[in-house]
């Protein structure tokens, strides 16, 4: 028997109750023993609520209860979250959790704590909502030495960007409508600047690669600055834009993780991902490419995948889990300046001023464009500081790579 | 330290050593403990192999030797192989195999013996190649009730069938292209008749519902059946003829497990999933719908799966893994003619004879068609049962389900 307390009774902290109690029996079933919920902190009362007699408001009642051993931190963000967590750590609870903020900024840390007092700290909800990728990529794919990750990574831009370009909506009114349908936030920055995503690349990098890689160590460019010229020029050469987080592993052992707008072949099972879904490749030397493909938010996917921790948490009490990885560092991540790609540029330029800059450049077309403006794609693969110094004649309006296999 | 016998050094066997060796250093550091092969056994020699030194010829020396922690079978079949298996968990050693007919037929009986004698029975190969399947299910969703499992599980129909769409080949010269890439076996029986998916979506069933479902209770239909002349009429209401092996679970609680091509919707992730490349999409109450995609066979890729069970079986050697089920039976799975679905018809019937018959359909063209074939989708929903009765005034040529969401 293990006892749950759930820290915030948002709306994932609500799915996990409604999981936990729709699929109870089944899940007691299937790790033999029970799985009981006691406990609901959150700041408000929910009395027209069945859960409404769970609810506490102290964190003290349940960091004190030995009979909790299992904490569901569901509150986000890296301050009240992160002091909950230590503390519950630290009194030998284990600690499942969808904060991926808190994973990305703390984990290091809060995985070592784990480990001294003897508890798990699991986090397969805070990347990929109810898509399984943590536990995948650290077991199944355990056999290869991983080079590259790569994913569509938050639902929110995905959604916009579809609507971009399925609908012709400009950036604007595809965010009102995301924020419309529940998908945006309304203060959605963190979401449309890709720290979300940055967040979701860097615990996937960490984990892939064994090293902490820090969200300050990954360039993070959002989708505010694409526009429905980018859309329709991408098309006209059979591709999409899409908001890509990678983590590339150099040969010099280094990891080059970020998140930037990028144009993915039509072929590119990514291409394919639309709305809030979320899609994760994962590149080995064994395995070849494998994609990982789900709905990457909402309640109860997001749920169920910190249910299943839960239950592994359940499972494993005497002898917890290390999804963990090593120490960061300035050596563990360098800018991606050296990664080559294949570049999409939208300047105001003439065709002469581009060919002159680019004399093999691809020229791309769309109806309605104004002139002065010329979009192209560049033949070969070249570094970023190395387009820029081709850049200095034209003045670009978007830059993007090209997601090349 | 584990130590490791390869039975059988075939394909898959070779590709075992090959990604054990190089990737060693690597696995060592993720397991904290070494695993080294110390024996392969085959009926032949291999001088000019660098695995020469490891090759033995009696099964009895590897039974034998106490210093033998884990055997992978990847002889095939569920002869000697399954004897093999019996007499290596008999002596307590942990068994990873990927022998789909084996764990098909005989996986519940091999778990149990694995069980009484201490030791695991992995099979994360056994579907899906390289992509990671089995642990996901298993662990990852179990916090859901899953209700359906779809996939492409074959890799050769799938690229048959990808030629036939994308080079308008007929079946038989795309075989024969197949069979030219390695991509087929010179006997392709298994693959086109469909039994090797009904191998993989029994052990998916057996694995998601609980209780063993034999490959017998599965009806299955390969693609021999499947015409240019149907590719060109999905291709015309905009789908793709996919072989799919499905396992839906009933409000009865029984199992439904079925392999036949169906028509596709385009929008659908599974139709964009082309070549030999597999995909499973799994259903459950919270989750929704999530893929797994990958390159579903081949040397390294699935060589990369057993020894991902090879690390986790040499990880847990004081406390074997179970990913099993429960006893099979007549009750367990039911025919799945209960199953309603929109079809898809190509009849040699005037198109009165069809609106006679069917006064709701939608009818379908095709460039070249000869007088008197018709084809045709049901309006709505029925049973197999229920419209063969409607096809008896009818000569059906092709009759496949519609897969819908």
């Amino acid at each position: 028997m293990a006892k749950v307390a759930i820290l915030g009774f948002g709306v994932v902290g609500s799915g996990v109750a409604e999981v936990l109690r729709r699929n109870g029996p089944h899940i007691d079933e299937k790790i033999h023993s029970a799985v009981e919920l006691k406990y609901i902190l959150d700041v408000r009362d929910f009395p027209n609520s069945p859960f409404a007699p769970y609810v506490v408001h102290d964190f003290a009642q349940i960091e004190g209860d030995p009979e909790v051993d299992i904490v569901v931190e569901t509150i986000g963000g890296a301050t009240i979250a992160r002091e909950f967590t230590e503390r519950a750590l630290r009194a030998g609870k284990s600690v499942v959790t969808s904060n991926k903020e808190l994973v990305a900024e703390h984990g290091y840390e809060l995985m070592r704590l784990a480990q001294e007092h003897g508890a798990s700290y699991l986090y397969e909800a805070s990347v990929g909502g109810g898509i399984p990728i943590i536990r995948p990529l650290k077991q199944c794919l355990a056999a290869n030495e991983i080079t590259e990750i790569c994913g569509i990574l938050n639902g929110t831009t995905n959604y916009i960007l579809t609507r971009m370009i399925r609908a012709g909506l400009p950036f604007g009114e595809a965010l009102k409508e995301a924020q419309a349908n529940g998908y945006a936030e309304q203060d959605p920055t963190a979401d449309i600047e890709g720290h979300d995503a940055c967040r979701k690349i860097c615990i996937l990098a960490s984990l892939a690669f064994g090293r902490h890689v820090y969200p300050a160590q990954a360039p993070t460019e959002g989708i505010s600055g694409v526009a429905l010229a980018d859309v329709a020029y991408a098309e006209s050469c059979g591709r999409k834009i899409k908001l890509l987080g990678r983590a590339i592993r150099g040969t010099d052992g280094k990891v080059r993780a970020f998140v930037a707008p990028h144009l993915v072949d039509g072929e590119n099972p990514l291409a394919g991902v639309e709305d809030v879904f979320n899609a994760i490749t994962v590149k080995g030397n064994a395995i070849g490419d494998v994609m990982f493909y789900g709905r990457g938010a909402g309640k109860l996917p997001t749920a169920s995948a910190v249910v299943a921790d839960v239950m592994e948490a359940a499972r494993s009490m005497d002898r917890p889990k290390y999804l963990d990885w090593g120490p960061g560092g300035e050596d563990v991540a360098v800018p991606p300046d050296d990664v080559a790609s294949a570049w999409y540029v939208r300047a105001e330029a003439s065709a002469e001023q581009v060919r002159a800059a680019f004399p093999d450049a691809s020229f791309l077309a769309r109806a309605g464009a104004p002139a002065g403006e010329t979009a192209f794609l560049t033949a070969g693969t070249l570094t970023r500081p190395a387009l820029d110094g081709k850049l200095t004649a034209l003045t670009p309006r978007s830059v993007f790579r090209i997601l090349t296999d």
